[in-house]
């Protein structure tokens, strides 16, 4: 017998989705990029879902009901965006056991139905069950492409442009803040170190209550960008550009000192005495966008508000690296969460 | 404080969802139909969820995991079939705890590729996670529809004929066979009933390996009937036909020597000493469809093969009623399986 966590996600999925033909002609994408795109005529339906399990994703202890409401609904609109598709509809499916009484179902809800006011969504369907234990929320969102804009992972070319939205690594550092009090808080740890959130709004805020980055996407639109490639950053900044190389057969070159971090991640990150750039690179649920664009864009780019230029792409056989800040080339590896290795190291 | 058990799973959606206002123009059908109905010019897209968790929708002491796979994406099937459409597409997310291994998720996905086979869907995305304790499948499935084709259950007009495909109450016996049959080998039950399944294996098809009634679709297409109404049996033929009476604001009469009944569902109703018409009115997991069609359709269904009349809609101020083989009104009273009050009575 095979343990799955051998194989980890990525490999699971590889292994149980191959043997999977399309037949329909509506199936223009399946498994394997941010959404699966279908065509009914009209423009494309983008379908992409998500499941948040309590113990595994989320952590009750420390995650107001209403912010991961909130959040289960926005993890699956920067998929849409991922593709350069506009979110329409979500559907939210919850399982609940009975710990949970009408009260709090009621504050997730309020988060829910808050993600969907701001980003103009409608909520159109789900299911809703006991649970034996804990709470399961699985939403899945619904979205529309004009047929020309859509951005698959795999249109990336050699000398095209890596920009990324936002900065990277403070959703992890919120996280490690917020396990790290709770750790303090329960005895479990005796640790003179005695967490305060003040001055660290900006990386519980991340972690808390992440936004999908449509402001990116109006941008792009705005100054005429399209971009080859893009996928939205959930696992980490490596493990998503080792996804866009591997769709895209082609290498790339990241700067290490291009790489956007806020000062609020560097000063955590000291405290804490972890490897800033790792944690950026590898830390995970930033949700910001990471895209390709030809070199002749480079110019339109750089006027970016909400991105900045971190790499270029290059021949495949120069594999993906990230250039540190005294030139050397270390590969990039996958370092990204794994729910099937933190069931393990739980 | 409120128990969610006692608002009961429609209660709660209700109650969540009725300050949710609908934003966009493709969102043609939001909650409270078998489907979400979905704008995005051409074809309609239709949407439907369903999740399945383990100790809740089954116990895989007597569930084969290939089964399981088969029933998690037919019951998702069924409900796109009951708007008259096409399904075309599926997501299957998975959480699985530590108790399965790779060769049990190959096992269930044998049964996902079979209806996904059997039914001509595509399965174009999903997410895999450990879980804290058991295994839950939350599938979604996408399907196709000519604007004009799609029944919602809101459409049933007084005088309307009452029809359902196949035959009620046989899962629900094949789920009390399989229960009883546990207790019996693990010796919960200190019974002199021993169970033989010769002569019973309908009743455990129709409880471990479901059909969504495609045939019935297209049977309707051939005879040129367009139902006004229609949905899938899923929670038992009283709780639909509330939900269907309510959706049109009508009334009906269904009558009992009309509601069809295998003869192994009335042998075993017997042996359990158990009421025959109330488990096929209550038993749910049919899966069958629920139509009504008008009038003038009568001699048209009278000729239908995978259908059969068991009633007629009337005016809303007679209330929902079944008429017994003696002719008495019985009012009609929603029994269906309520996932709120198994968890407490489990």
């Amino acid at each position: 017998m095979t343990e799955i966590s051998t194989l980890g996600e990525f490999g699971l999925i590889d292994h149980l989705t191959k043997n999977f033909a399309s037949r329909n002609a509506s199936t223009l994408r399946g498994v394997g990029d941010d959404c699966a795109v279908i065509d009914n005529g009209g423009n494309r339906t983008l379908i992409t879902t998500d499941l948040l399990l309590e113990g595994i994703h989320f952590d009750l202890r420390y995650v107001p009901l209403k912010h991961l409401g909130y959040k289960a609904v926005v993890v699956n609109l920067s998929d849409i965006y991922a593709m350069n598709g506009t979110p329409q509809q979500i559907t939210v499916s919850l399982g609940i056991s009975k710990r949970f009484t009408l009260e709090h179902i009621v504050e997730l809800y309020a988060g829910i139905r808050l993600a969907c006011e701001e980003y103009g969504v409608d909520l159109v369907g789900g299911d809703t069950s006991a649970s034996v234990t804990g709470l399961l929320i699985s939403v899945t969102a619904i979205g529309e492409a004009d047929p020309d804009d859509i951005v698959y992972r795999n249109g990336a070319r050699d000398t095209d442009l890596i920009c990324v939205s936002g900065d990277l690594g403070a959703a992890y550092m919120g996280l490690q803040l917020l396990e790290r009090e709770r750790q303090v808080a329960e005895g479990v740890k005796d640790d003179t170190f005695q967490p305060d959130f003040a001055g660290k709004e900006y990386l519980l805020e991340r972690q808390l209550k992440p936004e999908a980055r449509r402001d990116v996407i109006d941008e792009l639109r705005q100054l005429g960008i399209r971009p080859t490639a893009m996928m939205d950053v959930s696992d980490g900044l490596s493990s998503e550009l080792l996804h866009i190389c591997k769709a895209s057969g082609v290498g790339c070159r990241i700067y290490e000192d291009r790489i956007p971090i806020d000062y609020q991640t560097a000063i955590q990150a000291e405290e804490f005495n972890m490897n800033l750039v790792t944690a950026a690179m590898n830390g995970g649920e930033d949700y910001e966008l990471l895209f390709t664009v030809p070199l002749t864009d480079h110019e339109k780019v750089s006027q970016m508000k909400t991105a900045r230029l971190i790499g270029r792409i290059t021949k495949p056989e120069l594999g993906p690296c990230l250039v540190t800040r005294d030139n050397q080339e270390l590969p990039i590896r996958a370092q990204g969460w794994n729910a099937f290795d933190s069931m393990h190291n739980a």
